[in-house]
């Protein structure tokens, strides 16, 4: 039987509530799918930073190399360690290490689940370029302080990172609906959004049969609320996929909808799969955090292990819970209740 | 009778159909309200850079200085010149030179006008840093044509530039609801918008009746759709600025319906005021353009030029003008019949 290694990093606050939901339903379907999970849980957060004074242990990294997958709830308790702490320290050097560099966001309506727009009719693939360009890190402070304290942070984007976030867009597009949107802010910032623009114009040659349009980062996130029926696959970079991402999130009816994965392509390293939401430290641990952008994470994550059946069986589960109304308005069932739905539908 | 002295730039594209309009709508508006307005008409925009060199004189700005206020259209025409050069040649100075460094852009949804939301009742006013952060223009790129090239933009942010802001926001937070929220993304870039963050607290100390919410720009994006109703005073970066401002223009029915002011509040040269939408070259001159936010914009300039109730007074007629249903449908109307009925809304 093939049995599967995954990292389980629930993180903090309702991270820890989620991955548990998520998990249960990961077993259950590897038990009646012929294959087996084989968990290790890491409880690497932002107590764990309060104990042992760094979020991961320095070894941390290499102790993950060796599985196959990673789950991750969430990270983040901003009234325990500031978040530039936290999420430095976790979260993105996981995906930088790991080369996770497509980070892919799914955004349409669940059966069930009512949107806040009107438009109720889009699927749309975003795509986030997940290593670098403003998320570099690069930065600093001078006369701290002072009157005169100027900060600076720095965008690094370089050819092969660009490039192969483009690639991995045009490649996606081709397997879809065939159209892919870059996003950029070229009018503004001259030197890496032209750099993108650039790029995206030249591999634009090498896919004939895909339709590309540019866009700026402003008029997208317009597109996405008057028109999210125009877009199939979206590309951007880190930032921009942020934002955009969270705003898929939204108009698929709320974070507790919006599921990712952190693929690396050439599966030289783990991928790493997480809801989109956050620790949302308010509601932590009362049992009411919707489970179902973490049970969607899982489902990709059984899909990237080749296992693309039983992802199918996760997803008809989450699809027949909503559509009973279950889980489909926020704040309405508890996490246990709606997890009980998806388990009960795999039977 | 007091005169004002009004610089007008119709720009590119539409940015010349709607600045007529709201030209129209602002000399009747004068002359029935016991002031004069003088206009002096810039060409400066793309066409003007084919065939100078620039996209304006090299004593523009010095030519503008003498102004008591500026009108724009819109500035940019992609297949002409490329944006990054139009934009930095001719709108990017105006508002830095001039130190416009508040960008003031209402959202709500006017009479009759249908926004893509369920939610309808919301009263926004974004405030955007103007000058400086990831607009600073510096940057470089080496190793340029080789896979080995790398793109770096680089973000300033000065104690100055955000303590201003941040102030005009408390101000302006004071004078409505009371409520200021300030957004960066400081989980993810931890220089820049730490700093912007430690000045937001500190400075809220000095403003105790003002209750203020930091907020991640992408949990900004998605409450913007999810629950527009909760915010009141936004205050951000340029870029993040730029982002949520067409995403508010979106919320409020389209870019046709928003207006914005580009402010020096020291009065120490002119500001300026413009729609929030592009050039849109595909329907330029075509007369379909919705001159409602140019129309707006001109209210705005006529508050800031002292004369309130005259910008009452096209308020007003803009609001009759939608609860009619004209203007108030994207593509519906055309140019002039919306101008038309703004001004004999005006009797
Ligand atoms: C927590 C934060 C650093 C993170 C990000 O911006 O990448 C999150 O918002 C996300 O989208 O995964
Ligand atoms: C044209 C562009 C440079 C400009 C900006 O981003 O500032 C525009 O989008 C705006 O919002 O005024």
């Amino acid at each position: 039987m093939k049995s599967y290694k995954i990292a389980l990093l629930p993180g903090d606050g309702i991270g820890r509530d989620v991955t548990d939901a998520a998990w249960a339903v990961l077993e259950k379907t590897a038990r009646s799918s012929g294959f087996s999970l084989e968990a290790a849980r890491f409880p690497w957060s932002c107590d764990y930073y309060l104990e042992n004074g760094s979020m991961m242990p320095a070894d941390g990294i290499d102790t993950l190399r060796s599985f196959d997958a990673i789950l991750l709830g969430a990270v983040g308790w901003p009234r325990k360690v500031p978040d530039s702490v936290s999420l430095h320290g976790l979260l993105l050097p996981i995906r930088k290490a790991f080369v996770q560099y497509a980070n892919i966001r799914p955004h349409k309506l669940l059966p069930g689940v009512q949107g806040p727009l009107r438009s109720q009719d889009f699927d749309i693939l975003c795509i986030r370029e997940n290593t670098e360009g403003e998320y570099s890190g690069a930065g600093g402070r001078v006369h701290q302080g002072t009157d005169g304290e100027v900060a600076v942070e720095t965008s690094i984007f370089t050819r092969k990172g660009v490039e192969r976030i483009l690639r991995f867009g045009f490649e996606q597009a081709r397997a879809r609906r065939g159209k892919l949107s870059s996003v950029t802010k070229s009018n503004a910032q001259k030197y890496s959004m032209v750099f993108w623009d650039e790029i995206t114009h030249r591999l634009s040659t090498e896919y004939p049969d895909v339709e590309v349009t540019s866009y700026h980062i402003d008029a997208m996130a317009a597109r996405m609320v008057m028109a999210p029926e125009s877009l199939d696959v979206v590309v951007a970079s880190n930032l921009f996929g942020d934002i955009l991402t969270d705003l898929g999130a939204a108009i698929q009816g709320g974070l507790g909808f919006a599921a990712s994965a952190n693929i690396n392509p050439d599966r030289s390293a783990p991928s790493m799969f997480e809801p989109v939401h956050g620790s949302a430290p308010d509601i932590a641990h009362l049992g009411i955090a919707n489970p179902i952008a973490a049970i969607w994470s899982g489902a990709m994550m059984l899909e990237h292990l080749g296992e693309a059946a039983a992802a199918g069986r996760i997803m008809a589960a989450i699809e027949a819970t909503t559509a009973r109304g279950i889980g489909a308005i926020p704040g309405k069932d508890k996490t246990d209740a709606i997890t009980a739905s998806v388990l009960s539908a795999l039977d």
